[in-house]
């Protein structure tokens, strides 16, 4: 592996400075190359269905492993998207005149060599391959060991397709053994940005054992908070899309804040409303003692459930809800419902989080949902990218400074002056 | 210094909703109490001056210790100018139609609790602190103990003046003992991001001693390139600012690169000019037999001298020139002194470095000549800032998504389709 990402890492500099004509040819190249290809690869995923029916992988997780003519319709319309997509890197982000003939430009490029371990779901691999293409990066794959054939095919449909369409040698590689992992996590010199997607303690353990930096998330803890001044209904329905549309994904709501002031019978309908929708409740106190519901400590409400089940507990007010998502949250998604625009205000400003909404499921974000083609995953780092992160997020810029023979020190005797004027 | 920061935290969302004409007013009242009481700044100085005298501090720290009148007169000018720019934060940097009453917007804001540790430098304390305010960050700051008597000064009049202008009790914290370094490093629940500044090691040390993300630099091993082509004069004249303006510093040229089609005459006429100016030249075995110098080791082209010494290597063009830039430098500041324009775009777009420069001196790496005001440091990092960080570089983002009543549901059925939308 070290050798492997050394030659990526020197590579790098080529895929870095591919045109856009070159890359978006190779996104069309890869399109058609996967469609041309279909078969291969639906024999490759039928070998990983059956290891699947085998091993006994619950339902859902076999709905993630299938790749057919949906799922590839799905990536193949993903990559037309991305083409049409203007060119994330070699963008000027400013330029400013410092002096005469001294002109400063920041430009955006790539992060150079990406590492990104995902779950067994052979679209991924297309979408994060291909938002790489797009964005000049290079990149190490390993994705999960259940769809290993998929992968396989896929990887080597869009690698060769990228190498005979322009692409440097060696600007991808896929990884295929687990222990291939904690050789990427060692490649600290020439690996930039590693990207893991996956469980919670998975996430914790590629944190806690590379120097390399990490963008991602860990924990999925995101908040509906009702306030007192909601509508009931509209409550009803979108913490219903928010805990029941998709309960394995790290946006749906995990916690119910509910302000007194909304009322006990309101209170009792939402309960209800989830109920109807299967969904378990749990509740410090003073919620059980209301709802009858499964009594919970105040300590579990860090609680990450993955699964039909919601915290649910009463605050006083916008307050206090902002307070206990800062404090509890993991500052991913969290959302208020209310007709009162002053409170609405005060809580998208004070939550701490990379997406704060307002009316409206936390289940959006997503960087397809966000108009951004795909996503390489949900950053809720603070430094660099937060969200949802698409092309952007994968770039990073470098400043151009055009002299004509300029020195400091004409500048700090004083014999020059800076004359900064933006261009 | 785990409650300091936990206070801190819980009031850095109060220290973000501050308005930008209150954190202005704080700016502008900081400023007129440091001039106010200029005196006893002085006085403090002087107590830190006499203890440098006695401890045998060299003369060439005493410069950076002392707080005079012109001192007092750059950082009130430089506050002045922080005043003048634009808020950083409250910006929205993009916004988005996702379909009918579902807007995206992305927001500017603090990063919110910010640990920095510089080097003993008054003047420092000043511009961190005000940068600190102009973005909404509130900060823990701990200076060099050679300046522990002006720091304390400087920072009980901007503390004092900052809370009676508005921003919250415990926004700021100066630490003063060294222990508590680690306990900050330790805080990672309270404290988002780190700026260490000072040497190469200690860097080191906070990088490899806390979980929380650092900002900034390591090595600056920063490389001037001549190309074949080069202006020898323009080169002579570049190169002795960007060795010898101010050694010390992290963007100053410890590396020289010249092309062999420079010539071995125009490289006589460089080595000279160097050693007129009193600069040691080091080669490996083919530099020292042309020029006599200093023979050195392949293996020692990483060296960071910050002294008036520098590594000398002949390569063959700009290809090698870069090769050797992206193995042996600190991905910093390196230039390119060239006539022709072809090797000029080709260095700055395959460099992998901070700043790329095109004829000028690697001494221009600096916040305030960028125009920037001021800089909490210079970061090396490709993930968030990159380059000297001013006010820009101290707030992130968050996306805001206003809906009413949206859902999930609606879109994965296919009920609803997204209509992007750029607003």
């Amino acid at each position: 592996m070290i050798e492997v990402t050394r030659k990526m890492k020197s590579d790098s500099y080529k895929m870095a400075s591919l045109s856009i004509e070159t890359r978006n040819n190779i996104l069309k190249n890869v399109r058609e190359a996967l469609i041309k290809n279909q078969q291969d690869i639906f024999e490759a995923n039928k070998t990983d269905m059956e290891n699947a029916e085998k091993n006994n992988i619950a339902d859902s997780v076999k709905k993630r492993l299938k790749f057919d003519e949906h799922k590839l319709s799905d990536v193949t319309n993903g990559i037309q998207q991305l083409i049409s997509l203007p060119d994330p890197i070699n963008k000027i982000v400013f330029q400013r005149e410092l002096d005469e003939n001294l002109i400063l430009k920041r430009i955006s490029c790539p992060i150079g060599v990406i590492g990104i371990i995902f779950e067994a779901r052979p679209d991924a691999l297309v979408q994060i391959s291909s938002l790489c293409i797009k964005s000049g990066n290079c990149a190490v794959l390993k994705g999960g060991k259940e769809t290993a054939n998929t992968n396989k095919a896929l990887f080597n449909i869009i690698y060769k397709t990228a190498v005979e369409s322009g692409a440097p040698e060696g600007c991808m590689f896929q990884a295929e053994g687990h222990s291939e992992i904690d050789e990427l996590l060692a490649c600290s010199k020439s690996v930039d940005l590693i990207i893991p997607r996956g469980s919670n303690q998975f996430v914790q353990y590629i944190m806690n054992n590379t120097k390399i930096p990490v963008m991602g998330h860990a924990d999925g803890i995101c908040h509906t908070y009702i306030d007192g001044s909601a509508d009931a209904d509209k409550a009803c329905k979108i913490i219903i899309d928010a805990k029941t549309q998709y309960t394995a994904a790290c946006n749906s709501t995990e916690t119910l804040l509910i302000d007194r002031n909304f009322g006990t019978d309101n209170l009792r309908k939402v309960a209800e409303a989830l109920s109807d929708s299967n969904v378990k409740l749990r509740g410090n106190k003073e919620v059980s003692d209301i709802l009858g519901c499964e009594q919970m400590g105040d300590d579990e409400y860090n609680t990450e459930y993955l699964d039909m089940i919601i915290s649910v507990k009463l605050v006083n007010g916008v307050d206090e809800a902002v307070a206990h998502i800062n404090n509890y949250g993991s500052h991913h998604t969290d959302c208020i419902i209310t007709e009162n625009m002053d409170n609405a205000e005060k809580f998208l400003n004070l939550v701490d989080s990379a997406g704060v909404y307002l009316n409206c499921s936390t289940r959006f974000a997503d960087g397809f949902r966000y108009g951004f083609g795909a996503e390489v995953g949900i950053s809720t780092s603070k430094i660099h990218a937060r969200g949802p992160v698409g092309l952007e997020g994968l770039t990073t810029y470098k400043y151009k400074l055009y002299g004509n023979g300029h020195i400091v020190d004409d500048y700090s005797t004083g014999r020059k002056n800076f004359n900064f004027k933006d261009l």
